[in-house]
């Protein structure tokens, strides 16, 4: 006898990931549920990660007037004293019509939502908890785990929520303050460091290795460290926080190096815990390893065949944008639809102040591999668009292949960074060359220019060399 | 004998095509010298035109707060009284800084500049007169006339320069007028209607045609109206201004129909009028046509083979874009460099508030030429980045062939169209299809991954038509 399910595919997490999972599966006619905590819409990417983060980001840039002090001088403030009410006023407004626009997605491709804590019952079967209690159950032909992740909190530290706290605790800070102390130098945290620098907090970066992002391109990050520094962050790397102490008006974090920094609040970004581990995957025949993550295959499918995991709960690389990417993936072939494999080439985008993006490989990379490169660089103040805007310091650089003149990598800072990449991606993945960047109109005055300007300048330096060995 | 000339290539105009001319004649190792009047330095897109009305733009736009009134309320100001001065300070700044940033590119690539007005005295010799009457000479074996253009002033009207003016004199307005009537809806007059509408002003626009940037896709045109609408502004289409009258406070414009219409200021723009009537190209052999612009070949050579041409004093499209490309094309040219077509693929910008770019053809082209297509769309409104910026109104549109799922056209209203446009325009470009798009991964939030929701949407709209086929 064949079993008869409550629904084809069930979602576990609205997330990114379980979005579009659930979305590709309804568009396939399938019949959809997703399961998701009252107050967790959207997941951490819609509630305490990625859109208030970078709301925020927005609210700080506008009020700060950080953007306008080339045309109106370096004192210049929009507000004076930006208080906390200022910034989340614009992060609740956006997270309020994030979770409509997903309510009313979902509504339009006929996706039910059931609202609860999921855990697996059996290998098809999930119980579902709500606020009050109440129990229930679905069943479903294929599952998609897409339970996200919650900061890690290192267990010799006593979080408070409001001197000592984790990256979700900045959006519950009652004041902007005066001192901050960012204890890990990852995406997470340098994105905070860098908005409560533009604020006006004197920030300390404390960071176990002996540099950050180290994914990124070298000459990028150290521009980056530059203007953070122009905004009083200090940099402690190769530096270990020993003890914190709490104190009536803050934070004392002692170094093992002996240094002593005091703050107002003391942020932890050490990193995120995967989900798998409250989902009793034991019920499915599944394990979580350590840090709370699901193995999948290339297909992103666990080791039970009709269970399918996607997102931050899977680890690297843990952006929405591959989140989403994966859902749509893992529907697909839970559905039966041909399935092109991921896309080799993602951008990273990390939104710091001034923003940062590239795709491909950096120098550092090509070089160890022994891949010859040229490079061809654009400042944004060389371009009329830069000087309008008054960024003066964003800048644009193509690593150009001088065999076959593809492009081996692009790597932007400054406004706009991560709209302007997917033009070299998409030269990239369509398989174009430098040619392309050099023959192209670009609309005047963009920062887009800066393509053409890098072509040029990557182009006459691979002349040079020719003309030389002619 | 071989006559020595005082240079290799000389280039009558410092504007965006006179630019790039001499200095891709430069880096070839030629000897160049750009002839300017003391004043004009970049020409009419620094001086009066792009740059000016682009700068405004970015002042009104941020002293509005137009786009902040998402998250602050649709009364919300930043500033109350804007003044003439707050707009022109960041416009006179801006052409400071630009100005110095060709002169530097001039003297780093050893580019002589020649000050005065340039007339041609014999095929390969210019006379150079400068603001003092004094006379010069300068010859070269190739020269490249990149001499622009002004507004035209039609004859039967009056213009004061104060209440009745043409788009240069917009620059110099002493007070933010109450009421604007602008005469003729091409690029230039709905630029500025818009901003005029944006800083509240009541603005009237009087066209002759029953519509305006026909160009354009007919969807995004009827956005834009129905914006400019929201802001006051009225059109007066398939209307003649019969006659303007002068008034203590202002201007009457009659028009046939008999309406008539008072506004503080009336802005005629008319279409612009070259700058060759006034070179004495008789003396090369050359000649102007009556709108004062000159022929040239795919090459941009005139009918004399070492002089060129480029920019606006050739016409359409007479964009900066553009002419920078045609500048350099015409300099490889002469230098006998190989030379590649001028890329067909050229994206148009129209810096209206909300801002329009596409590239490719429209849906009127395509139907008139019965090409099939299917289109997908994308509401920023649904988008994460589209929410924290509070664009409610952007769109992006893909046009694409059912057949081979190629891009015919893409077309963006809103924030960010004439950068993100470059995405599409390089999948174009590339050889890259619809595929690519749906398979691609866009950083989160922005903008660009409209060009992901508009692909699905496309994508399943020709999924299900193939259905029904199946």
């Amino acid at each position: 006898m064949v079993r008869v399910y409550d629904f084809d595919v069930l979602v576990l997490g609205s997330g990114p990931g379980g979005q579009k999972a659930a979305i590709a599966a309804a568009k396939l006619g399938r019949r959809v549920a997703v399961i998701e905590r009252r107050h967790m819409m959207g997941g951490v990417c819609i509630n305490t990660g990625t859109i208030p983060s970078k709301t925020l980001r927005e609210a700080v840039l506008y009020l700060t007037g950080l953007n306008q002090r080339e045309m109106y001088g370096q004192s210049y403030r929009l507000k004076d004293d930006i208080t906390v009410d200022d910034l989340t006023a614009r992060t609740q407004h956006v997270i309020g019509r994030e979770i409509d626009v997903i309510r009313s997605q979902l509504a339009r491709n006929r996706i039910r939502l059931l609202t609860g804590t999921g855990t697996f019952a059996d290998p098809h079967t999930l119980r579902i908890v709500d606020d009050t209690g109440r129990e229930s159950t679905a069943t479903a032909e294929k599952i998609v785990v897409a339970a996200g992740t919650r900061p890690a909190r290192p267990a010799s530290v006593q979080f408070d929520d409001r001197t000592i706290i984790d990256s979700d605790g900045i959006l519950n800070l009652e004041h902007v303050p005066q001192s901050l102390v960012v204890v890990g130098a990852g995406v997470i945290g340098i994105e905070y460091a860098s908005m409560f620098a533009a604020l006006g907090s004197k920030v300390t970066v404390v960071e176990r290795r002996d540099r950050m992002l180290e994914f990124c391109d070298l000459e990028i990050i150290e521009a980056l460290k530059y203007h953070l520094r122009d905004l009083a962050v200090t940099f402690r790397f190769s530096e270990t926080v020993a003890s914190v102490e709490h104190h009536a008006n803050g934070a004392l974090a002692v170094l093992e190096s002996g240094k002593r920094i005091a703050a107002d609040v003391l942020m932890y970004s050490a990193g995120r815990q995967g989900m798998a581990d409250q989902l009793n995957l034991e019920a499915a025949g599944l394990t979580a390893d350590n840090r709370g993550r699901i193995k999948v295959d290339e297909n992103f499918r666990t080791e039970v065949p009709h269970i399918y995991a996607v997102g931050d709960v899977i680890g690297f690389p843990a952006l929405a944008s591959t989140s989403m990417e994966q859902g749509r993936l893992a529907a697909h072939h839970a559905c039966d639809e041909p399935v092109r494999a991921m896309h080799q080439l993602q951008p990273i985008g990390i939104y710091t102040i001034p923003e940062i993006s590239f795709v491909g490989r950096t120098e550092d990379e090509l070089t160890e591999n022994r891949v010859p490169f040229e490079t061809g660089v654009s400042r944004y103040r060389e371009l009329a668009r830069g000087q309008i805007i008054g960024d003066s310091y964003g800048m644009l650089k193509l690593l150009v292949s001088p065999d076959d003149r593809t492009l081996l990598g692009v790597h932007v800072f400054g406004t706009g960074a991560t709209e302007i990449i997917h033009i070299g991606q998409a030269v990239m993945g369509c398989k174009g060359t430098i040619d392309y960047l050099v023959d192209t109109v670009f609309n005047y005055p963009t920062l887009a220019e800066s393509y053409k300007v890098a072509a040029l300048d990557a182009m006459n330096k691979m002349r040079s060399i020719d003309r030389m060995r002619a």
